[in-house]
């Protein structure tokens, strides 16, 4: 059954799947008229036995054209890549010049880049749009990170603007900047979720495995956590993990599934892109091995016969909280630092005219890594808008600097201990070196020289040297 | 002054640097007459100045060309990148069917395989291969990996087998394996470099700022650990970068050198790979970051002022060297480990038929990453070559098992000094996430079904599976 609909539509969806399903029911509920189209037919019966009055949906994508209000607006909500090319290019042909293309998927940023300057030539206007907060974000209010035309989204901020979620009254929706800045800055928000992500179960591995805690006793924790300065979206799920029983079960159902992580491969993008950009984000770079390591179950099984754990210590395990609670705290911050100076660092590179300070500010709600140390770094940027660091930002120098010991002993007692835990003890080297005015770098420079002739630089002289290491030194 | 030759050439070299030009004296050493093409007329003379009886240089590429012998072998050693697809499209033009090309330079391997598909249809032979050595290997034996054309090797391998390094009488150059085999070999060979230099440094600033050792003393630390298990040519110029002092001076040169440490790029290919390839190599990602930190100098700075060094303990440096050169064997150990697991991933991958033993075999003279720990890779791949990782070898095992106490407590030293040691605490966490039965990425699994409905395996269970976390929570 066909549905017909007088009232032309505001908002065309393609890719009725549930994210693309969801935000059509969020913008719906705004009053808006809106059209959906998918080629899988079972997908477009689903919107349409929603039986909403303003959301219809096709499965021809020239009668979902047409229902569609001038200057038309369609967003793409398809798996990234070549998919992506092929249905722009079938919607350029029931598309008219000035109409507008979002792409809403998780693209790669030099897809988006490209596709904005083809689309452009053509007459057409692309915003590449992060959209971050999963299902239950897109029905109830995502944040959003779009980019590209900014006359564009100009067109569609009345829309976005309601659909977001809201902090504080403002929505968690803003333009990010030139070109392909909004999946830019999508890829390294997902970047910092997955350091935060591994984060968090290290945590649970400490309190496991060192602190020898039950797993309801963790669920205190993480429920603790969430009600003062960590509380977030990833806290407050993984306390939702930690009290998740099948009926009848006496033990938590996460326990059953396998020590496997998956990845879509947005964080090894960001590990990828800042390699490229020279900006050391290792804390992302560690979360993307670790989830590529779970994946050699064998090597680990086979490897745990011969490599026994060393004796534990007894620890009081009320105290040692309270000094974990600080650790975390340290290390989250770094890991939101590092995805803050890769977003700086590419703005130059890339001149997208991001405002970091309007992307924290948008990051507050609505998305997979808010929390309330987004409100800080928010005000950090907003009181310094060309602050390089949050480290240098004296505020947060005044959390860190109390939470350090903490984190050192964490750490020195988590390796004494075989418990692995590479993410804090990666936030905490990142810091060693970025307060270290003296790196031994310059041996570095002195080895390649030796064996390369690749030249070195000398301290407060211009110009680059060649030494015959070899020669003069016999 | 145009040089004839009524002899014609064995081999080609374009490209008269100084690799270039040290190659082509070293192939002369061994009676082969050979020929050099440059477009930089200065380094073509600079060659023929050498006058070298069977050593001819042309900045005429037809010249160059006509000079050969059939079938005609000619080596790049040229820029990696665009540069190398002009060289072969000119060279194509004086080359005849059954010609046989060498890339000598550090190309990308995914470029190595595109040219060598293009050519093997063009009817070209084509071998990219990896030489390390620096300039000093190049003249006096470097170690070769080709890889490519297997056929083609047969031809070349009386010459490189001549020029190359040799161990106990056997060269350091073999038959990697199929297509970019040699070029991927000669990447990782690289990244493992990076990772010991950076560790190198590490162990440096343990000593500088951690035991406060004069040079001279970190000097005899280095000497004597080169006299032992320890022993490599990193550890050699690394020795030699700490005795060199310009006349006059009261100093170790080196300490005037910047502490920025610049990359051509190498390592970042080998993380960015191994991402792609889900194999994690923490060591070789934090060698790369690192290398890029260092570059932020006036980050540094600021931050150096901001948060202060915690207090230094005491130590007997003695008893302490001791614990630091275990400590050093078993963060080595674990980047050479990294490497060859990477190595035996990209083969299952890329069907390159790589043998790991041989791989080690070369690599143990010649190249950059020589050292004595190679002797047991090659002895451990020797003796078992579907070994899936370095760990699982008995012999290894045992050396490792009898160091981890001293790594741990010399991590857990620097942690709480404020010494950065990444590299070393990389090697204990990879370690100890290897060892690990049960890694915490069941709850990474939760959460991700939790947010995005990526679903997850159960143990034991075949299938993936969802679960609706929050309905069922309440």
């Amino acid at each position: 059954m066909k549905h017909q609909n007088k009232n032309q539509s505001s908002f065309g969806m393609i890719g009725l799947g549930t994210m693309g399903s969801n935000l059509l029911q969020n913008i719906a509920d705004h009053g808006y008229n809106c059209s959906g189209y998918d080629n899988d037919a079972e997908k477009v019966d689903t919107v349409n036995h929603l039986s909403r009055e303003n959301i219809h949906a096709f499965s021809d994508l020239k009668e979902f054209a047409q229902n569609l209000k001038s200057p038309k607006v369609v967003m793409l909500l398809v798996p990234a890549g070549k998919i992506v090319d092929s249905v722009i290019e079938e919607l350029l042909q029931v598309l008219d010049k000035g109409d507008i293309i979002i792409d809403g998927g998780n693209s790669h940023f030099t897809d988006t880049e490209r596709r904005f300057v083809d689309l452009e030539k053509k007459g057409f206007h692309f915003v590449g749009m992060g959209v971050s907060g999963g299902e239950e974000g897109a029905r109830k209010g995502p944040s959003m990170m779009p980019g590209g035309d900014k006359k564009a989204y100009e067109t569609l901020k009345p829309i976005l603007e309601k659909i977001a979620a809201h902090v504080n009254g403002d929505p968690t929706v803003a333009f990010m900047g030139e070109r392909s800045a909004g999946h830019f800055v999508k890829m390294v928000h997902n970047g910092i979720e997955y350091a935060l992500m591994q984060l968090i179960s290290e945590t649970y591995e400490v309190m496991k495995k060192g602190l020898q805690m039950e797993d309801k006793e963790i669920h205190s924790v993480f429920e603790k956590w969430n009600e003062g300065r960590l509380k977030s979206y990833l806290i407050e799920i993984t306390r939702d993990i930690f009290a998740y029983k099948k009926k009848g079960a006496h033990h938590l159902f996460f326990n059953d599934i396998k020590d496997e992580a998956k990845a879509k491969g947005t964080g090894k993008w960001t590990s990828q892109a800042a390699m490229d950009l020279t900006v050391p984000i290792p804390m992302i770079d560690i979360a993307v091995s670790m989830r590529d390591l779970s994946k050699y179950k064998d090597l680990r099984f086979k490897a745990s016969k011969l490599y026994p754990d060393p004796e534990k210590s007894d620890f009081n395990t009320t105290e040692y909280i309270a000094k974990l609670e600080e650790a975390f705290y340290f290390s989250m911050v770094s890991a939101y630092a590092q995805g803050m100076h890769l977003l700086d660092r590419a703005n130059e590179e890339f001149n997208y005219h991001l405002n970091l300070d309007l992307i924290a500010k948008i990051w507050r709600g609505g998305c997979i890594i808010r929390s309330e140390f987004l409100e800080d770094i928010y005000a950090a940027y907003k009181k310094d808008s060309k602050l390089k660091h949050l480290f240098l930002d004296e505020s947060i120098q005044k959390s860190l600097l109390k939470s350090i010991p903490s984190v050192r002993s964490v750490v020195s007692d988590a390796v004494l201990q075989g418990i692995a835990i590479p993410s804090f003890a990666s936030a905490l080297s990142y810091f060693d070196n970025i307060r270290n005015e003296e790196m031994p770098a310059n041996l570095i420079q002195a080895q390649r020289d030796f064996f390369g002739s690749h030249t070195y630089e000398l301290k407060g002289k211009e110009g680059v040297f060649h030494t015959d290491w070899e020669v003069s030194n016999h």
